[in-house]
């Protein structure tokens, strides 16, 4: 079982989703993980992570766009920090996700991306990821 | 591969969370769990398991308050059951999550708890838990 | 570390769900799984995977339709493609899950089934499964 990787993200918005594949395919390519599953959990309670496009970035702007109209940021909640939208949206999106790895190569389709979303920035983050290659 | 193990939960209202922490960190210690992957799994169709903030319970109710706003109890549907609303919820939210551990630790983070969330209560239910460790 | 197992799916309709179950049990018979987990991803940014119920098709219905209500497929987006729709509704609902296996038989509750959730159809779709039983 192999150890718990940490990338760190500095996000610089109040809500923005930040392109973290590049960090995933570095570790794979560093630790020579060859077959197996890439296991991605966000140790936060207002962020999360998805996967969908990366090529277009309308697309980003779209969803977010389209959460805030759902969820608004002020709204008449209970919760006194003013951060209720954000941990709503943190469970719409999810926390875990979980990918393949085949030859060495993160398994995605062809337009995929892995994302980490921001919902009350900006802060410093983690995701964590383990592979299981056993 | 170790065995999938049962944590009961008898939910008392028609839409509510239920912090099952506690219950995930009794099997860890109770199988002596060092490293490895938690994985969760809800075998029902009107609930589902989400990890979000524990201390103040304002969240829950903001959460559940907005999940009932989205998608009301009544709402024209065609399941004649007349809880489709509970259906979608759980859809929305998931039935399975992924965490790791890691020197006998669950690595949540550090307001991170782990729900069962009721859309169509008070009932019986089961959520399963199993631990990758090899 | 099992091989990817692909299953193709030609959608017929925009959006739909599709009952995938009776593709994963034949999967599990015919490579003799008996204990372990089975991982499912969809490599798509337009489509999803979701865990609900298979006995009343008024459920799907219900589900389709709110998912339309709350997401529109034309809402002034800025993504050209006319889909933003569809890659925002893939991120609610997800685009991998993680169910048990046991006995040789898929573990999900009575009312459950796997449904591949088409949101920009009709195409011609994968749905790739990887079992884990070490």
């Amino acid at each position: 079982m192999n150890n718990i990787n940490t990338i760190n993200i500095n996000t610089s918005k109040r809500i923005e989703m930040i392109d973290i594949t590049p960090n995933i395919l570095q570790l794979i390519k560093e630790q020579k993980i060859s077959e197996g599953i890439c296991s991605i959990f966000v140790p936060h309670t207002t962020a999360a992570v998805t996967i969908n496009e990366n090529a277009d970035p309308t697309v980003v702007k779209d969803m977010l766009n389209t959460l805030n109209k759902l969820i608004p940021h002020q709204n008449n909640y209970l919760h006194s920090e003013g951060n209720s939208d954000a941990h709503i949206k943190a469970s719409l999106i999810g926390a875990s996700e979980v990918i393949f790895i085949q030859n060495g190569k993160l398994m995605l389709g062809t337009w995929q991306g892995v994302f980490f979303c921001e919902f009350d920035g900006p802060r410093s983050r983690k995701v964590w990821i383990k592979f299981l290659t056993s």
